[in-house]
């Protein structure tokens, strides 16, 4: 009953054009209630942290306040339409605090209809802010605040342009370019219109309401059994519809528009946007009008429940397959969508949203009955037969068809039947929570993370997390060079590695890069930096005795492990002595060094706009007994912190058990099975990087404002905006006198750390790097 | 007669500060009267190029504006001291244009009296400008103008603070530190004044006066043999002295602030810089109240002639011996100094400056007669017994003595015999004319240069030679790294390789250097940037036909060799000639690119502060053939031009004759003896890089406006300050509509092809820099 057109797929055959099918642009726009841990919709307003909502182009609210809508950016694969969702959904969820997303399209429990709150506008610009507040009291009264609530899943696609262009080159069409494309899209339109019953069918997940939803839906109290075929409450006659059935001719976009408008001139709209078919057609620069003026950018879809079985509310490989179906729609012989017809579809999906897990259920197709199950395989034959012309490169295309169909062969396997069986089980509200929670959790754990981007550096993630958090637009210019663009109304930024930005004029960064010549300005500022100097000949190395005979210095190979080769000479030393330590660090490298020595501990002092805005103490990997425990139990504990990660995706790395730890416990007479009496301290490594699994320790509310200051000159010294200082010193809470050195400056100092330390306080340092940019 | 201080000498060695000995500051000051190719002092004023001469640190004038004074920085070695005068006296040379530096101290043909120009102030400061004038005017009157015009050198140097730190702390003396050092500082003045006839006799190299001058002696006309004796006229009675000798006690600090005191009270001197002695004391802080206050910092040795066999007056083995004669005065035996003993020193100076070269000639020594000879050779004896005690790491102040011993054995070898024969040969005017003129050739040879520092890149010495010449103070922080400080007046600026600069941002810079980002950058402000992917993988690279089969294109390997692998398509191809293509690009890199083809040729446009301030073309190295000379022998004539060098010494390199060059010319059927037809232009290379050869044309002035407009907007996309355009089009001169493509942007472009192209003007490059930084 569905046949591709053989003359189309033969076209895109001979025009090498099966790879660029699958090309095209996403966006998912996602709502949530807002909830609280019992449940109830909360009636807090929006965040402050995600800035105005009227500008923020990724977090907002819908209909009402506590409906928080989320907003990916266009992108060129699902894949990376999902991954933004699932960022922008952690960021959410990690900043609403306490309050969780109900992971359902019909609402959580409800207050009576009029306490809850519509969204609430504060902008400066009085028209935008009357426009939006009145329309939303208009659907208010129209449809009423609960079903406002229902919540949804759209899904924005467009064809490759380059595709359709070379699609229309090779074809006889004596249509215009732009007639071509648009039919294209109203051919999609009708397609998905006449086959939307069965993405109601798979993707609905909406099967049973909550009693305070009742009132809004005429309903009496019911018994959960009374939900057991339901599919989608959304898509069904209690969801949120249209008032009466507007029949939209599809057959061409002038008609569609012509009918839209009759529509709204005899008030039965506001606009087009009250229009709530299952698919609608979609320009770049605006509304109806737009579409007239420069015809069909790309297509909402808009018929997606929010699947509480899925973190986003939908699963990737859902969304492959709804993608196949637009192709099939594309590809498939056209067909009239009369009234007639139009009206059919419209039935089909309130049927099968209703009772679609009945089985034996039959809708109408063209007129004739016919079995739901019966056509849903022959859809699934016809989208492999799709997949087989493509081929498609991406293996998930092809291990997709299997899953679906089983689906289809037993309606227990559709996502509807699995969600009712647990509500009866656990309970509505208790079923949900649950979820809800689990989701949050999983977000927390990835807060630090732009879901796809992992192999970007954390500072960077992080800066990116906190942009999209207050509504700055974000666009990758290299991933691997870690280079992004962002940008707020008409300023734009570009930033490398999350500190390297425009504030920092070139000379200071050459300055801070050249350690010779930081330390000649340090000191031409009255700043201490280290006496030091590197040799690769013993012989000029040993005439120096007499400059070094009277200092505190250390004699070091340049590469050093486990401290073999170093010398520290802290008293005076004779000549002999000096001449056996340059002897030792010599037989270790070809180049050493002799420095001044400096007692204390390494701070990094983050210093951006001349406001110490972190410090920080990185400490060697180390466990701490507990007097049953051995090392490698307590590592194994220790690694068990969700900051803890491998390869630098989270902000420290899991103490490994490898040769340099057990070589260092060897020198300390220990090994991994060694038990720890209780609060010792157990080092395992002698470096406090965090990359071989070393604590950061957040000291910034310890720091002597005296040596902070230290840090700031320094930071002035060189004109820096954003440095890390690393300091040595043997009292951070004391006066600065003598007591410190510079070792160097940092001109691009890791942010991540100073936000997700082991021990401490985050300090935001994204957001005040955003702020330095007045973004 | 002359011993060492047993008891000094033993404590240098006990310390181990025999190498300290050497170390130290030095200074040069010296003047050079401006002449025309004639030998007439000229008129013209000061050149502005060197700023306001009461703010340039380097460059002034002394009593007449026609007498430039050079003054190099505090510098750690002679041999710096004397690169940094010829870096001086070359910028001098080359900016003073058909003008000459008059070699020697006493002046070249001079108009009358009254016609000799007092240096002018036009400085805002009123009161500094009036006693500037009137301190000018006073000398005039009292001293006459013809004898102010006498120039000389003056030598500063201080010992090593260290050294004499570690001699105090192991001397018994009762002394504070200050008067230690004061006292070490009034020895060497004491000896220094007792052997300032042997450095007259060594170094003395005016014998001769032009008869203009004779008035201001009063002296008749005279024969050349009058002078065959004389050694240094201008130490002589008809030199520049004060009017009548005045014992100034030397035998301690105070006593002799206080006698200077007492002159200036009594009107015999208007300031203490009007007494002429020797040596002088001086303070880094002020005139004779800082000294008084602070102490003794350096010591001014003033009585070395300009001597006109060394462009520079001097050379650097006579100051090394006169390095070796102040060690000596240190560490001599100390004799008192009485009033007695310091006019017999005068009067020693006055017989051997003015008949110094009489055999048998004797002085006075502590009031006995002595033989000059012999008691030189006494001095060379120690002066070589201090060098063995040093024992010195640099091997030049061991090599020089026998040289000088031969000057004192026979007075022939003296420099001023050497100038006095060959001015009797050639004439006073003709000797001094022929020696001013080749060095200022040799000047302009080496303009490009910072004398001392030719492994720095040229770009930074240009823009060092800039700042000296406008008076811009110029510290390097870093040679390797090209890394400079400008200062003038309260301003710094740091300055990286000649472009790197505070001007611009980092992240300007950072997209410079992302050619991925640079070109989205470019292509989102409408400019056009080709198309280019890089593949590693054959197979990926072969699935890209149809992106690629409607567009010009070149196919190459990453690195490329004499155009192997390099296949171009400027129609439509197939598919199979594609794969081809790809085949041979692979064959000779691991890594190749598809490009876009663009044809003509590559232009650079320097772009400085949004104005385009060069434009350039390189050409592959290439000869011109004249029918009659080989390959070779064009080579080696081309080679020729001094802006030619090797190792990027100069603006251009050497075309080399190796193979290379020998396969590409194999490949036209040609070798280096083939003889080349008039006017036909071959070229020895494929590429155009000025390392291998090839030439740089300026097109600063040919270039069209429009294409000027679009490196401005490249520069403005990036936000950039200073960025060398790399610009490829067919048709430099015509409108830019789709005819061009931006290849590249540098973020650090180098100058000096721009100041001194093959063919085309100095575009000044440096001074542009200077200007955009103000300084």
């Amino acid at each position: 009953m569905l046949n591709l057109n053989r003359e189309l797929v033969q076209c895109i055959k001979d025009n090498h054009l099966e790879n660029d099918l699958l090309k095209g642009k996403f966006g998912i726009e996602k709502e949530n209630i807002r909830i609280n841990n019992n449940g109830e919709l909360v009636k807090t307003p929006h965040s402050k942290h995600f800035g105005d909502k009227l500008l923020n182009p990724y977090i907002t609210t819908d209909f009402s306040e506590s409906q928080v809508e989320m907003i990916t950016p266009v992108c060129n694969s699902i894949d990376e339409a999902y991954n933004y969702l699932e960022t922008i959904q952690n960021v959410v969820s990690v900043t609403i605090d306490n309050e969780f997303l109900w992971p359902e399209s019909v609402p959580p429990i409800l207050p009576n209809e009029n306490e809850i709150p519509l969204a609430r506008y504060n902008t400066n610009e009085k028209l935008v802010k009357n426009n939006a507040n009145m329309y939303r009291k208009y659907l208010a009264d129209k449809y009423g605040r609960k079903k406002q609530l229902i919540s949804g899943i759209h899904l924005n696609f467009s064809l490759d342009d380059d595709f359709i262009n070379k699609l229309y080159n090779s074809s006889l069409s004596q249509l215009s370019y732009r007639e071509y494309k648009d039919e294209m899209y109203m051919k999609i339109m009708r397609n998905i219109t006449r086959l939307s019953w069965f993405i109601i069918k798979m993707f609905g997940s909406s099967p049973v309401i909550h009693e305070t939803y009742y009132d809004s839906c005429n309903l009496e109290n019911l018994k959960i059994d009374k939900f057991k075929n339901t599919i989608s409450i959304r898509n069904g006659r209690c969801g949120y519809k249209n008032i009466n059935n507007f029949y939209v001719p599809l057959n061409s976009l002038e008609n569609y528009i012509t009918s839209i408008r009759e529509m709204i001139d005899s008030g039965k709209l506001i606009g087009s946007k009250e229009y709530y078919s299952v698919i609608r057609p979609k320009s770049n620069k605006g509304n109806l009008s737009a579409i007239e003026k420069h015809g069909i950018d790309y297509l909402e879809l808009r018929l997606l429940d929010i699947n509480p079985l899925f973190k986003l509310g939908v699963n990737i490989s859902d969304l492959y397959l709804i993608h196949l179906l637009i192709i099939l729609a594309l590809i498939l012989e056209d067909s009239e969508m009369n009234e007639s017809l139009f009206y059919e579809s419209i039935n089909n999906n309130q049927v099968v949203a209703e009772k679609g897990r009945m089985d034996n259920l039959k809708i109408n197709w063209k007129g004739k009955r016919v079995d739901v199950k019966s056509m849903s395989l022959h859809i699934m034959d016809t989208i492999e037969e799709v997949v087989n012309i493509i081929d498609p490169p991406i293996e998930t295309y092809k291990n997709i068809i299997a899953t679906y169909r089983d689906m289809v062969i037993d309606n227990k396997n559709l996502y509807s039947s699995i969600i009712y069986e647990q509500i009866k089980q656990k309970g509505f509200i208790e079923f949900h929570i649950k979820k809800a929670i689990d989701y949050a959790k999983d977000s927390l754990s990835k807060r630090f993370n732009f879901i796809g981007y992992e192999d970007m550096e954390l500072s960077t993630q992080i800066l990116i997390l906190d942009a999209i958090k207050r509504g700055v637009k974000v666009e990758i210019l290299d991933r691997n060079d870690n280079f992004i663009m962002l940008s707020a109304k008409d300023k734009v930024e570009y930033v490398k590695q999350a500190t390297k930005t425009s504030k920092d004029n070139y000379s200071t960064v050459l300055i801070m890069e050249n350690k010779l010549v930081t330390k000649k300005i340090l000191e031409s500022s009255g700043l201490k930096a280290p006496l030091g100097e590197e040799f690769t000949k013993i012989d000029l190395a040993q005439k120096e005795y007499y400059r070094y005979n009277n200092k505190n210095i250390v004699i070091k190979p340049n590469s050093t492990n486990f401290g073999i080769g170093i010398t520290i000479f802290k008293e005076s030393f004779t000549e002999d002595e000096y001449k056996t330590a340059l002897d030792l660090a010599f037989q270790q490298d070809d180049t050493i060094l002799i420095e001044e020595f400096i007692e204390g501990k390494e701070y990094r002092v983050l210093v951006i706009d001349n406001k110490v805005a972190g410090v920080l103490l990185r400490v060697p990997a180390n466990v701490k007994g507990d007097g049953t425990s051995s090392i490698k139990q307590l590592v194994m504990e220790k690694n068990k912190n969700i900051l803890r990660g491998q390869n630098y995706r989270k902000p420290l790395e899991k103490i490994k058990l490898g040769i340099p730890e057990k070589m260092f416990l060897t020198q300390q007479k220990l090994d991994f099975d060694s038990v720890i009496e209780k609060n010792r301290i157990v080092y395992l490594r002698e470096n406090s990087n965090i990359s071989t699994g070393g604590d950061s320790i957040d000291y910034t509310d310890v720091i002597s404002d005296s040596l902070k200051e230290i840090a700031v000159k320094a930071s002035k010294a060189v004109g820096a905006s954003i440095v890390g200082v690393d300091l040595m010193t043997k009292d951070i809470t004391g006066e600065a006198t003598d007591n410190y050195s510079i070792i160097e400056l940092n001109f691009n100092p890791a942010i991540h750390i100073h936000c997700y330390p082991y021990k401490g306080k985050n300090r935001k340092i994204g957001e005040k790097i955003l702020d330095l940019l007045n973004l």
